[in-house]
């Protein structure tokens, strides 16, 4: 789930967009190169490296790269790539580069600070295809604000409702997510510098300043304290990429629900073969969805490994803290992928209005039920009105007419509602409650709220 | 996971504490019937119930209890035990309360919003449990500012510490874990209310004012929208007592490390029987931090349910709506219990100071191998003051003298540092960097930060 | 998920039949109850205690009840309910019962054997409903061998197929779950003895003898070596109960979908109010086909959890044993609530074959394209053949048109296939391949087979 | 997970020895395309291909490579890589050979018998691994047949025990493993073929013939129903691989308590750098170990993405299929570098029986107590018994003297055992209950056994 994820054999699925490049192994070297230069820059700055060395190091890095495999190797020998990773630097450094490189550091602070810095960009990543959707989102729930849809629920055709309504329940999602981990982005993640057992003992009395030095120059939050095993950060930000997925995954589940054959009512975007199936010509798969679902169903166990993970022994998890990385890259690979084919989805969206008020009608009046139930209660009582419809059901049932001749012929529900009246509680477009009201709601989240 | 769990053969461990009685099946019956008075209270304010129906109601849950083992079979024939609680008041009610029961609610909204009704007194003990652990976490930070322990890393032995930052280390996790879940707590947790497929349409355009007076009156934030199918709510509780678990957990699990009899550092505190075996009656396990660890192990899990539960079908998922009870009921009272051992295990924490002294003399002067080389860098250049620690550990290992002893006998150390400079740099004391200044910081994190 | 889960407020749900029953506090309980006495049982076998022993603690054990919620309080105190359960049992035994009670052992062999055997009797149980399960599939496998039904993949049409088959496919997964319980528990299921370390070294050179009779008199296999930290057993227990609810899902959310309203071709049976709901009198849920969801929904994580837990310090688990009980209780409580609805809901199924054909007939000729390019294929080449279907696609949607009609007017299909031959093309019940074969296959797969 | 794990900067811990290759995304395609081959020469022998085009096929895979990259692209735009590769594989290939590849098949059939294949050949690694790790682990049992080691539970010291019984321990825990993943990969590993809805209706009335000659060819298993849906197979193989990765990571945790710094029981063993830490040159980390750990500590989220993915829908899941491929390779290389780590720890393990000696004798007369209670009780009865050793007990803590020492001068206590009883009761050595014969009875299991 590393490597370079977005050249795989399913990359179109698992790795999609930009997020695949930044979270390959090759980003986090690059962000464990830029953790030792940033560590060497608050060496200077606090005075405890001479003048001369970041720019040692910096120059260093512009030479060619780095051999993953053999850090790969290094990372089975010693526990990390670090070691070894600092052994090929220091081939490439001169004095007193050399000497400095990561003076009074440990390798958990350079992998855990380079994993948040690759969660930074990531979450970049993230963001931008979240707003790419939700943008789109606003869109469906605008142009559909009166598009008459079946409300299903236990998927059943339960109460009329509006399709922009439910673009407006995505809306939210999406806004949520976004809030969460813009909130995670930029005030869970952090720098993490303790040295061998957190105490920044190698800078004397300096080791807040390094700290701070450090973290600025990464411009990453400074924490309270070095948090090496106590891992809030890294397991709110998985929880933060779950919850996203979960959205995205629910949002693409409805479509896929949608699209099906029968109900076709969306259909997915895309031109060419898009979708298209070798076998049955006249497919057109839902396949962005799948993809969004595909990477929602990885997610929940990937979570799940983050929060094990949390229980850490003393000063450095044996075992816990390694088993992190590769679910958190995962996570950023899995919901960044999911968040890109969600903004393809929603913008290439297909929405058949004809087709959603066919199915309505389809459905038949019985989907007015409670509107029927509503509009009698305060003539017949609760009670009597419920039982009235009840009984109009059956009969429409049994007879194999439709429930509006059936009531329509019932004088008790003439007399209470006269034959307009009637009408009125049959439309589906005057029991739609306060829908146009909730989509605006959805509308005027902007990026402040979700908590 | 939920009945009563505080009566149940294992309570203990996994039901400990008032968290138990407020997560049980009665616990959320009584919610629920809070939730359908609330509705009737609602609709009274907004003239859509007559002035004594919520009276009404509210006497008649006066009445004696309701057959949980009734509704649970009705929750088998028709997938929650709403209507069967609705068919078991109807019974006691007189008109017009016995009409406007429930009167344009889903199931749905019921379930959701009493469990978010559990779920805030459940927090509530949680965060009174976490409160006390905090205090206790605190007081051993302190006291402890200056008790020299081993850091270690891997479990090795790895460089000198304080038992007060370890503390310190808890503390903020507790901490941030506290100030999450009071975060979800104020601003997470919301009222449910829909109705059937979330247009509130029974209530005409009178919707929103129905749910805001229905919040109003649970004191419960009233959403944006409804949120039935857009799982974020329950998703994120899940993983803020996922994530409150996994620091105990960690906490817990150093505890036990402390404990082991070969370390003996630590030991739980309690009178009596508390701990001992029946076999072995030397033993004293350290029980509450065992409890701790069985909680912190299931929860993992139980958030990847909470997860995958997010992909619901359109306006009510047909099996991960229903899927989420019991996980996020288990979540409620596996973390509540945690605290609340967690709560004990650190008031009663007994710390054996000379005993993580005499550790960490027994370690030797290995340990002070960082000291070493960073006090003679300035004199001989890094990579020579490694060398020279570096060969003194192999002679001291060959010659099964210790590291001390070697180092005074090295001219060329003694050269650099003076005997004097080599005491210095062997006193663990003086390597403790800015641990002191770490306690600070974690002692006046206060309730406001973490985010 | 242990207390008495038949009794609660969802039990309809989780705890359905039986199992709730077998798998209860009482029960686990009792159960260890039955391990004490097989104990003093092999004791007096191997003439390591009295002859009167046994039959004293089978009469104390006829008295009156134990206090659960006391137990409960003893595994706070003490890690497990086994010291508290020794000491309420020894104030009620006369010696020599009362100084050989428990000889030797230790509370995790009595936990881990009771929780054995609960396992062996919830599986009894989730094994009948299998059977029922396993019957009522392979009635409908007969009973629809030749009823039409549009094949679905990725929710869309793609080729006919028989509702027959579907059964059958469920029938395969009933049966592969089914014998691979049954293995589980007649070959996995182990009784543990070992003592405290698992030398049982309190019977001097009788531990084997007594650990054989032990597990004679449990009716239990006889490990090789006791268990207590080596987890295999319960950890494929609870992997083959995590495969089975898988099963009954993926079986229950096909009855979902077909049951849909827009689909319509399956509905759950049942009299009465089974399904319906209060606020919309016309709706049929398929309630049982969600309960065996929700139940799905939570056995993964679970799962997870007892994987987790696998890892256990030297010979007793701090936490990660304790962190088992609940899990595996609750996972048999559920794969046996779902086996329970699952075998409801086939006996109930209630098949809309004429809807079935309908619905195939609606999705057109398109649903034979592969039929048609194979048809065609040896007149024109497959690559000319799959132009012809897929140009007259296109021409049918453009002109709105059924795509027979367009083909029945190509002179070059008419040309390859003849009109007769056209026809056949696009007979669903032509195309059907080996459906029926497949049907008979899995309708002889028997008791034995599955591996 | 895919792509070449073992080319990746974490390669040395979580794609160690041969199985990264065997998962990679190369295997898989490689696997792809054998599978096209098995296709195409199963309708050859079925006489529904000309002769020819089998070996059309093989040529064409002689040549140069398909890039990987552009079958991504594909997956995500198709759902699946299978149709840019039939593309790709087309352009290469002449008549008859390109209207005959893949005829009759859909995607599903050619990903899921790949997989198959590519869990074949890893656990054929896996199982080698293993081997090596049994025979290490026999060794051990053998050669410590008589070591003394302190009992742990609940990491605290219990009674004495051999390291030659952890050992047997371990060995049965890999051997079970060994079974069912051999278990597996004979009878559960299967081919898949059905064709686009399960009812290999290209075929005529040959489907099942074909089937076989595909499944022959592969020399994989012939299922009775293809298994598109019903996801017993893959899942069985999750959880076999979690199950192993489980006892693995027990043993690694075991080997990590035990190389402790205060317990120093265990080291691994490899030359040079292996383990070595560059900020400490002391210390010596059980890295491979950690390795297993890791491993282990990602696989359990894996299974339960495994098993959620089970729910898939009618003839094809949308999301659900797909999620399967990434979690099931990873469990294959994640379980796989861990076998190769565990087999390479057990090689190298240096147990230091002296330091067990020593660390047995510091514990104590106490960890003889249930020896003591046991030899006391003939006489005294147990209730008595116990109360002396526990008085002793209690008297050596408070006076600081040897337990030994109170019970030497305890008059009753040598009225009844005489000094030289006494002196027997207090000898580890005779304290080892049938530990030898359950060595034996590990060592005996042979591969027979385990299920």
């Amino acid at each position: 789930m590393s490597l370079h994820p977005g050249e795989g054999l399913f990359s179109g699925l698992f790795a999609r967009g930009a997020v695949a490049e930044a979270t390959s192994d090759r980003a986090v070297l690059q962000a464990m190169l830029r953790v030792e230069l940033a560590l060497i820059r608050a060496l200077q700055t606090c005075s405890l490296a001479p003048a001369q060395a970041a720019d040692q190091l910096q120059a260093a890095l512009k030479t060619s790269g780095f051999d993953l495999a053999a850090l790969g190797a290094g990372a089975g020998a010693q526990g990390t790539p670090v070691p070894a990773l600092l052994r090929a630097l220091r081939e490439r450094l001169p004095e007193p580069a050399r000497s400095h490189l990561h003076a009074g550091a440990t390798s958990q602070d350079i992998i855990d600070t380079a994993l948040m810095l690759v969660a930074r960009e990531a979450l970049a990543i993230v963001l931008d295809d979240l707003d790419r959707a939700l943008r789109a989102c606003a869109g469906l729930a605008q142009r559909h604000r009166d598009t008459l849809i079946a409300g299903r629920t236990l998927l059943q055709d339960a109460l009329p409702r509006t399709f922009g309504l439910t673009a407006a329940n995505w809306l939210v999602g999406l806004h949520e997510s976004r809030s969460e981990l813009d909130h995670v982005r930029s005030h869970v993640l952090a720098a993490q510098l303790g040295g061998a057992v957190g105490t920044l003992a190698a800078y004397g009395d300096r080791g807040l300043d390094v700290m701070e030095a450090f973290a600025a120059d990464l411009e990453l939050a400074a924490p309270p304290l070095p948090w090496h095993t106590i891992r809030t950060r890294p397991a709110r930000l998985a929880g933060a990429l779950g919850v996203a997925s979960g959205v995205m995954g629910k949002l693409a589940h409805d479509v896929v629900l949608l699209a099906q054959s029968e109900v076709a009512e969306c259909a997915e975007g895309g031109a060419g073969e898009r979708g298209g199936s070798s076998a049955m010509p006249h497919k057109r798969n839902p396949v962005a969805a799948i993809a969004v679902l595909a990477c929602a169903g990885q997610t929940p166990g990937l979570v799940g490994a983050m929060l094990s993970a949390m229980v850490q022994e003393h000063e450095r998890g044996a075992g816990s803290w390694q088993a992190e990385w590769q679910p958190l890259l995962a996570l950023l690979t899995l919901t960044g992928s999911a968040a890109h084919a969600t903004a393809e989805l929603l913008e290439g969206l297909q929405v058949d209005a004809p087709r959603m008020r066919a199915n309505l009608q389809a459905a038949g009046a019985e989907l007015m039920s409670e509107s029927l139930v509503g509009a009698l209660a305060d003539r017949l009582g609760r009670a009597q009105a419920a039982e009235r419809v009840r009984e109009g059901a059956r009969r429409a049932r049994e007879q194999g007419r439709p429930l509006e001749a059936i009531l329509g012929e019932d004088e008790e529900v003439l007399g209470a509602l006269g034959r307009e009246g009637l009408e009125a509680a049959l439309d589906p477009e005057r029991y739609l409650g306060v829908s146009g009201a909730l989509i605006d709601r959805a509308l005027n989240l902007g990026s402040g709220g979700g908590s």
